[in-house]
């Protein structure tokens, strides 16, 4: 590959786009990798379009390699096979919906669990078939309420998306580990820092399932992260490690007029001052209502969840632990029909004569003693101790993750740190199978219903994650293997330096290496340089003023450093730089 | 690449499938290589993504050959770019419309004209910068009325459009050239058969236009053929070369009553019979009234065609020569408003007086003769000529185009042929540099407009014409180029056969060979023969029976030649039987 700047077509941008907030989106817009077409919609120009062939090689190249068959399926989508998954509403306003001209309803795919499953009903049938692997590299649709940052969350994206089929739980842990596997290869091929998180608390049904997050700044996700032993979870996935039984004597539970206290702050106060009792909010148990859907249960349970009162409820957290069931706010008008629970001043000790469940955080632990409501108006009660004065129905993980909280695997203070998604791993069991009746026939001619897995990777956003990772202040940084080219010779001044480079340039195309060449006339070199550095290819070559001294200058872009070497040598010294 | 049956996903089907009329179609899924998802929507399975790829990757090499810049534009886009120009209403039910989440209207992408003039428009400002040559092997989506054939005409499809964008007229004949030339390449080396056929007469300001049809019996397209000197066109471009002009004395113009002769057939039997004329349908003249709409003209004019009394007006043809004027079917309504035209008894004799434009067939000379209406109920008139009983005002290209008319290069009789549209390319022109304002800064610092010129290969479609041109009763026979595998090297009996085709299969695969290799268990020799013939590898390798006299069988599948040769040798032959 030999790529002239003369001609190629390409203007890079001095200043910023306006509507540009990430390091990444202003840069590929700058150094015009990308073009805005619409929200989260973009047009790859001809760099870009090198650089996310080069992401989408790497992919297809080690998802070949565990074993996977690469298909295509289309993304305009009948209605029919979304509406058997009851996917064609729950998708809501993110899915793409479209009439052909006969009224017929199509969606475009935002995701292609229903047609991998369907294709694999369609041509398997015995047990002898599987496993089975497949996977597309394809463009995907999701109307985001907030498209943003460029291609970071595009409304049109490019997606590896790949499923295992198998007959067993075993074969599925098996497909489970070997995409594992294949996208540690694949992202370390890439060159992107990432952070495999625990994804799930376990609460579907013991499934696994993991994220691939590049730490990044201006990432949306959050994550908990330990320096100390490396463990990595999402929010949701945190298990709280739970303190020991508190043994021993306690005081009798006690009744105390409390008015004026609104706020755990208020309460702690309050307690403190006009009866000694000396706790911090942590002391404190805090009791909030909460109603459950799940899918296909008549009504919504009333639950009430405890954690201590220096926490908040993550709702993501309480979800995940409570899916397939989903939560809801308590409204006022809930609270009219239960008046036995006090808004404000709830505590544990009343639910069960409610019929309430009550679930708590694994920190109240057997014999741990609480600050708490009375369920009295103005009241709450203290030296309120569990397993004595209420006896929780079970734990929940609902209270808020923070940093400096305990690592659940080593015990060390975690950090929260931010990231993107680039890779999700999951464990995704029958649901999909259950939908479609994908059966295998069995040695014993009885039917095998098939467990799946589900894999992502996102092939246009890690483009955009690269670019958030590795630039500096001039510009990007790609990594060898997926930049746009392997070296980019400048050819500069007004002697025969241009015809030096643009020689240089096919020597070294010769050599197997794909060259940019800057060969533009009556551009100034600083221009060059600076384009040079925007563009981010990750070697250097200089043919400039030390040409007359037979000497070319190869620079690195990441470390900056700058050599002066003999023309003579020029061809050598680029092909090993870029061999390493 | 190295394939092995055992795991790869392919289940062949004996049987045609019941919605499959072409043969393309029903050997694409009856060898596993694509499966229907809705009228005119396929998914590839990985067989026939291999061979989607192989195509993509040969287009591309010649349109880089050729200087074609990469880029990729989304699918989904917003109707401001296509309202500028119009499409988004003229495109009527053939555009996909959807909207976005907040009401925004949307379309996807039939093609990108509108988005590539954007693009180089937001670049390029200077004259400095042009020519420049844009492409896209990109997903199209056009909700065609009759979506059919399989992947022949398909409502989702994959397309490689290009488009030159040139200062003058000059350099858009070169870009023109160029693509032409990459075109017969890349075509060359798919090993599809086809015609370059002009597409356009003329009419369309001297603009130059060609189709790549393939022939085939199913095509939908018809064009001429002149199988004497190789001039190929559609009906529409086909210009009639016109006779010699008719000299001499002639009978005067003489009104005939025809009562009872509402067809040609009948009047010219009754005028043989009862006036001696002994004419054939040939010397009578046909008046067909159109109303002609010019885009932004206020009213639609009425116009007369005229033509040999054997022809009907091929509306396609019509069309092509009025274009941009569109004719319309002249109503019972409009010759109401129109008393001097009498329905089936026009004759040109009386358009001058009623103001009405008359134009004829280009067999309409001066000085020719002819039968035709007497502008009178139940009369016609006999001896009416040319330049002196009428004076068209002007020639048009309208009757029909038919096998044994004189080829217009050198007069031989032309042949009527069907074909496939699998390539176009098309000197644009302004039109959509106008809509969008694309002009370069010239060196004098005045503006200069922008031609251009679009090309289109359809990607998918030639997938499914290489299955239509090359296939044998007993299944696809894939030119190398595009074959999913070099190498069909089949292992079949009950000894090591299998585990010597295994390890052939490694060391041709080692020799740089894409091998599919038949390894499967407890499958009968009968069936892999069968599938192997289905599939269309074109070298095939058995190691069956003969292995125990270390022979195995080298068969070529488009020759059906077959040859044992000594194991020893096997990859070397494949080998040299692939180079050819």
């Amino acid at each position: 590959m030999l790529l002239r700047m003369s001609t190629l077509f390409l203007r890079t941008l001095r200043e910023d786009p306006a509507d540009a907030e990430v390091p990444s989106h202003k840069l590929l817009v700058r150094a015009g990798y990308v073009r805005r077409v619409a929200p989260g919609v973009y047009s790859w120009l001809p760099l870009g379009k090198i650089v996310l062939e080069n992401v989408a090689r790497v992919v297809r190249e080690e998802m070949n390699a565990m074993g996977g068959q690469e298909v295509l399926f289309p993304a305009l989508l009948p209605r029919e096979y979304y509406e058997a998954t009851g996917r064609w509403s729950e998708y809501g306003d993110t899915l793409f919906r479209l009439k052909d001209r006969k009224g017929a309803d199509y969606l475009l795919g935002p995701t292609h669990e229903e047609m991998f499953t369907d294709m694999v009903k369609g041509e398997y049938s015995s047990y002898k078939d599987y496993p089975v692997t497949l996977y597309q590299i394809q463009t995907k649709y999701r109307d985001e309420a907030r498209p943003r940052a460029g291609i970071l969350r595009g409304r049109e994206f490019v997606m590896k998306d790949s499923y295992s089929f198998d007959l067993d739980d075993d074969g599925l842990k098996r497909s489970y580990e070997q995409h594992r596997e294949a996208y540690i290869k694949l992202f370390d091929r890439l060159g992107i820092d990432y952070k495999i998180c625990f994804a799930m608390s376990g609460a579907m049904g013991g499934s696994a399932s993991e994220e691939f997050l590049a730490p990044a700044e201006t990432g949306e996700d959050t994550f908990v992260a330990c320096r100390n032993c490396g463990y990595a979870a999402n929010a949701e996935a945190v298990l709280t490690p739970p303190p020991a039984p508190v043994t021993g004597e306690r005081p009798a539970l006690r009744v105390l007029d409390t008015p004026g206290t609104p706020t755990i702050e208020t309460l702690v106060s309050y307690v403190n001052e006009h009866y000694g009792l000396g706790v911090t909010a942590a002391d404190t148990l805090k009791n909030v209502v909460v109603k459950v859907r799940v899918p296909g249960a008549a009504e919504a349970e009333t639950l009430v969840i405890g954690v201590p009162g220096d926490r908040e409820v993550d709702f993501k957290r309480l979800e995940a632990s409570l899916s397939p069931g989903v939560p809801e706010i308590f409204e006022a008008a809930d609270f009219a029909r239960h008046p036995g629970l006090v808004r404000g001043y709830i505590g544990p000790q009343v639910l069960k004569e409610l019929g309430i469940r009550y679930l708590v955080d694994p920190r109240v632990v057997e014999g741990s003693s609480w600050v708490t409501g009375a369920n009295e108006p103005g009241r709450h009660a203290a030296h309120v101790v569990a397993g004595r004065d209420f006896e929780p129905d079970g734990t929940v993980e609902a209270a808020e993750v923070r940093a400096g909280d305990d690592c659940p695997r080593c015990g060390h203070a975690v950090a929260i740190d931010r990231g993107i998604e680039i890779g999700h791993i999951f464990q995704l069991g029958r649901k999909y199978a259950d939908a479609a009746g994908l059966d295998a026939l069995g040695p014993d001619g009885k039917p095998i219903r098939i467990t799946m897995g589900s894999y992502g990777v996102g092939v246009s956003r890690a483009v955009a994650v690269l670019a958030e990772q590795r630039h500096d202040a001039l510009g990007l940084v790609w990594p060898r293997e997926v930049a746009p080219a392997d070296v980019h010779v400048v050819g500069t001044g007004k002697d025969n330096q241009v015809e030096v480079a643009l020689r240089l340039a096919e020597e070294l195309q010769a050599k197997g290496l794909r060259v940019l060449v800057d060969d533009r006339p009556s551009v100034s070199p600083g221009v060059k340089f600076k384009d040079a550095e925007l563009l981010g290819v990750p070697t250097i070559l200089i043919v400039g003023r030390g040409l007359a001294q037979g000497v070319v200058e190869l620079r690195d872009r990441l470390t900056g450093e700058k050599q002066e070497i003999p023309l003579t040598d020029a061809t050598a010294r680029v092909v090993e730089a870029c061999a390493v």
